[in-house]
Parts: C-alpha cells; sequence; structure tokens
C-alpha cells in the first residue's frame, strides 16, 4: 500500500512559526526530505527514528537534481511510508511544488499540502512592517531575482514591478537586484523608494538593513553576495519606528 | 507599567493553521481583540479568564470603528495588561495593522507581530495548487477587491492584474469580480484564464469552483455575493487533478 507525501512549509526556520499541523506531520514522518532551508531546528521536531534526507538545491552549491527528489519521493511513499517534504516559508511560493505534485500523481501517490508563514510574511513582522498599507500599498508582490542560471529572469513584467504603489518582495534577489534596480528606475520606479534588505531572519546571524532601492543596489554591489539566504522589500514601505 | 501588544496572525481559521507562537500569545493573553474572521476555534486556544472583544468590520455588518479598536488597544495595554490583536489570515496583509501600530506608537506602547499562514496560501494548499510555476506563474500578486465604499478600487494597475504571467489572488472580491474581469479582459488577459473561487477555507461549508475568469464573473453575477469570506485566484493555475 502506499504511504503519503506531505508538503509541510517550514516557515522562515524559527521553530516557534510553525505550524501545529507541520509539528504533528514532522512527529509521525518516517521519513524527512528537507531543503538547506528548512533544517535546523525545524527538523528537530522530527522523531529520533525519522530517516532525514538533505535535499537542497542552494544556489552556488552542489545539490540534488530535481528528478532525484522526485524520485525518492515516490520511492519512499511506494514502500508505505509516511514522508513529509519540508520546504521553506510557505511550499507553494518558488518551491518547485508543481514538478513534484506531477511526479506523485504520475504514480497514483496522495499527497496533502500543509501551508505555511512565508519568509515574506516572516521578514516584514520582524521589521515591524505590514506589508499593505490603505492608500499607498494596495498591491503586494512576489518575484524572483534568479532564473535558473542565476541570472535576473528575462520577460519582467516593468510596469508591475516599477509601480510605486506596490509592495514588492524580491526572492533569491541578493546577487542580481543591483542590474533589476537599475531597470526599476528607468522604468519610473523613484531611486528613493524605500527597501529593505531582511537576511537569515529568525535566525542568529539576521541583519535588517532599512535604505532606499539605490542604496540598496550600491550596497549589495560593494559588499557582494552573502551566504546567508535574503529577501529584499521595496515600496512605500511605513516607518519602522 | 505599560503591557505589550501582540498582533498575532490567526490563519485562514482553522486551529492547526496556527503557529506555536501565535497559540503560547494566545494562552497567556489578558485580553483577546478578534475579528469575525478571526473566531471561532482559534479563539477557544485563549484562556478560559481572557476578555474576548470582538472588533470585527465585515463588510455589509454594523462594525466597531478604527478609532475605537485603537483606544481599546491603548487603554487595555495601558492597563499593564497582555494585550493579544488576533487578525485573520496574516495580520500584515490587507488588515488596517499600519493604523493600529500607529495608535500604539503615539502612546509608546511596545509591540510585535506574529506573522501566519495567510489564506490564500491556505486556498491554494485546499485546492492542491502552488502559487508560482517554474516558467508560466513567475510573479504573484495580492490585490482587494473592494475600498471602504465596497466598490472596486479606482487607479489600479491594469497592466500588472492583467498580466497571464502572474497568479493574482483577489481579497474582498466577490461582489465587484464581474466589473474586475470585463476590465481584466479589456487589457488583454484572456477570458479563458484558470480561476478559482475559495470560499470559508478550512470551514465545514468550504466551497471550491475552478472556472475560468469569464465563467467566474457570470457565476458571481448569478448567485450575488455569498454570505462567506472568499477569495479568488485567477492565472495559470496547475491542473488540480
Amino acid at each position: 500500500m502506499n504511504g503519503i507525501v506531505s508538503f509541510v512549509s517550514s516557515g522562515p526556520g524559527d521553530p516557534e512559526l510553525l505550524t501545529l499541523r507541520a509539528v504533528k506531520r514532522l512527529q509521525t514522518a518516517d521519513v524527512v526530505l528537507f531543503d538547506d532551508l528548512a533544517s535546523g531546528p525545524v527538523l528537530d521536531c522530527a522523531g529520533p527514528d525519522a530517516l532525514r534526507i538533505a535535499v537542497g538545491k542552494r544556489a552556488g552549491r552542489p545539490s540534488a537534481k530535481q528528478e532525484h527528489v522526485n524520485a525518492l519521493l515516490v520511492e519512499h511513499a511506494q514502500a508505505g511510508r509516511q514522508v513529509v517534504r519540508l520546504k521553506s516559508g510557505d511550499s507553494g511560493v518558488f518551491g518547485r511544488l508543481e514538478e513534484e505534485i506531477a511526479a506523485l500523481r504520475a504514480h497514483g501517490i496522495p499527497f496533502e499540502i500543509v501551508p505555511g508563514v512565508p519568509s515574506a510574511m516572516a521578514a516584514a513582522a520582524v521589521a515591524g512592517l505590514p506589508l499593505t498599507r490603505r492608500l499607498t500599498a494596495r498591491r503586494l508582490q512576489f518575484v524572483t531575482g534568479a532564473d535558473v542560471t542565476g541570472g535576473l529572469p528575462a520577460d519582467q513584467n516593468w510596469a508591475a514591478l516599477a509601480d510605486p504603489h506596490a509592495t514588492t518582495v524580491v526572492f533569491m534577489g541578493q546577487r542580481t537586484f543591483p542590474a533589476m534596480a537599475e531597470q526599476l528606475i528607468g522604468h519610473g520606479l523613484p531611486a528613493a523608494t524605500p527597501a529593505l534588505l531582511a537576511e537569515a531572519v529568525g535566525h542568529p546571524h539576521q541583519r535588517l538593513v532599512r535604505t532606499t532601492v539605490a542604496g540598496l543596489a550600491a550596497l549589495l554591489q560593494a559588499e557582494g553576495p552573502s551566504a546567508h539566504p535574503a529577501l529584499i522589500l521595496y515600496g512605500p514601505l511605513a516607518d519602522s519606528n
């Protein structure tokens, strides 16, 4: 008999931001397949006998191929195990969830999605910021700053991204933000638009930098990419003090 | 001595989708100020002695004014109480969080934000849908379908909203979606773009309808607005089976 795969959203990495359902699924899992960003204390919620398999795909480091992850999910579920596929933030956001669901469907394996706290919401919360503002930030958008090659994705909707009345959250944008900022400003976003760099949210080396779009581009260009995962927020951000 | 206000995100309403931190804050709260959508079983996590105050602002029903909510937060915190301000979904998204933070800052009252599971992520999870797709849904955006008058907000960024390569989530859009769909199609979004109506997610009367943008506009026009809160998702949504 087939087991089941639970796609469990780990949130930003702070175990207190796991949902009760995520904790339950981790506690009863036979196998946990986890990304680099979903390891650490979150993984300690799994039972001592659970098999833990790292399948991280962190930029710039050797990682398991998507096909390999798919094959592991199918193999363990077909062996009748309760499988948790632990993904950082919310599993439905920039998590390659579709490919893994397709592999399960092709083998008739049941699955569920356990939603979680997106890292963007966690970053805004530690910064004391609402993500929307009644009159000034009426739209909230998430984009990725890197395509599979690590470069700025082509065919961006600049009218959407350079809109001064939206809060934009850029995932995986540390390397490409200087180039992205140039495009944003070229498409009419004021260079002085408030920006926030939120690095390693909820971790001991957390760093928050409040600056502007132009200031953040200069900072990232000067510093080079950090070893820590980071989000970039820009738009009409509220005062943080 | 002042108390503290915790803005606690209740998630979609299913208590298993509360975070561990949200449960802790509810358990130790002296006072819980809650919205209509953040009531029910979630509220049962608060201790039996906690004072529970309904301050809902549900469309079409009499509700507490924002100034009144602000005043209650300040009053209870100044009395030295641990106050939980419970907001549905993630508190930073379309939750009027900024106004309440400003009131606390004006009185020097400390606060924290406990992020949570946005209702959009919960709706996608129950529908078995990823919110982003690697090549086809590269941007995810949240907008509100109603302004303070209940009408479709003016000055929308239609280039952003009619983009066929984004997943869009419309909050509070049941009444205005027929008018919005007309604009979207007029701005180039194909009428056959997949759409999902997600009503009362996680509740006993949950309803999911998979259709198209044009089909959903027709359905909502024919049915009229339902009594239940609903989200509308449209874009290149993945197959759900």
